[in-house]
């Protein structure tokens, strides 16, 4: 959805479910996760059965001003394919010097973070936490809980999504479950 | 509060009261508000009795860099001076050219915004209403409920605060209660 960034204008979403209906949002399924999880194998197998809806994001269309803000919602739905955490596909910023802002509404789980350079931070998400992803850092939302992960998100408006090795690789790290908890593990797509 | 934003960060709120146990807040009272309502001498009457709080926000401190963002909530509280709603003093951006996003998460009230030119707008807000207040345009929140308007904003780090013609006349308009609802009228101080 696109809009005059010249006028004021409003949108409203659900707050419990990130779910608007002044726009249409971008769905991710179980296929467009192929290439960024530990078992490709089980992820074909899952998609075989059905291609689930891992994950959308309304995100309010701006003209790519530095001056404006790009913002929305994302809902990350619960699941795993083989005891990995449904997670979006994560970006860095094409203008990596710029950063990003979360508030989690709704669900539990984490925001995963890395920068070129490879290093690796996490913050827990629950309602009312407040994320700041610094600049030059890609970053992924996993869901770890048993609802839905709703957010809300701002970042500058000619920012940019790159992709990266992301789409090849992944992260540098899994989000797991583990004996009924997370754990984060190292992905064996980026050992040496 | 002031943290690192080369490293990710985390902020805890309480959704429904926009409170943080993580950083202190900015109170502005009434006797914040002098110059800016329609009737002052209502006002000083009121200090008189009681320098009520009128509103508060949390602004996580950032560097001005234009890659940063600038967040946090505001909490404005319910009330009236002669009729006049409680609100906060509004600014713009000293970077005139740049917007700001705001996402209401409990109680209403209006985003109340005007130009330089003098071009004026307003937006309704309840919970889940987000709004986007254009580049160059002042914002002020206004409560018109009855419970306490809760508010997460998003700004561009740099972008400054700027109150020009704020402190001394207020906006072109004023939000009053009239027979139990809200109605925008002139500001007579901006009469010529």
């Amino acid at each position: 959805m696109s809009y005059c960034v010249d006028k004021s204008s409003i949108f409203s979403f659900v707050l419990e479910t990130g779910i608007s209906e002044d726009a249409v949002s971008s769905k991710r399924y179980l296929s467009h996760l192929k290439g960024m999880v530990a078992n490709e194998t089980a992820l074909q197998e899952m998609i075989k059965k059905e291609d689930t809806l891992v994950y959308e994001f309304y995100e309010m269309g701006v003209p790519e001003h530095p001056g404006d803000l790009a913002f929305g919602t994302s809902i990350c739905y619960p699941g795993t394919i083989d005891g990995e955490y449904f997670m979006t596909k994560g970006h860095f910023h094409t203008i990596l010097e710029t950063a990003e802002v979360y508030l989690c509404i709704k669900g539990c789980g984490l925001m995963l973070m890395e920068n070129p350079e490879g290093d690796v931070s996490y913050e827990e998400l629950t309602p009312g936490k407040m994320v700041y992803v610094p600049k030059r850092y890609a970053h992924r939302s996993v869901n770890t809980g048993k609802e839905p992960l709703v957010q809300f998100f701002v970042f500058r408006a000619d920012a940019g999504h790159d992709y990266g090795s992301i789409e090849t690789k992944g992260f540098r790290k899994l989000v797991v479950e583990k004996d009924g908890a997370y754990a984060i593990v190292d992905n064996p797509k980026w050992e040496k």
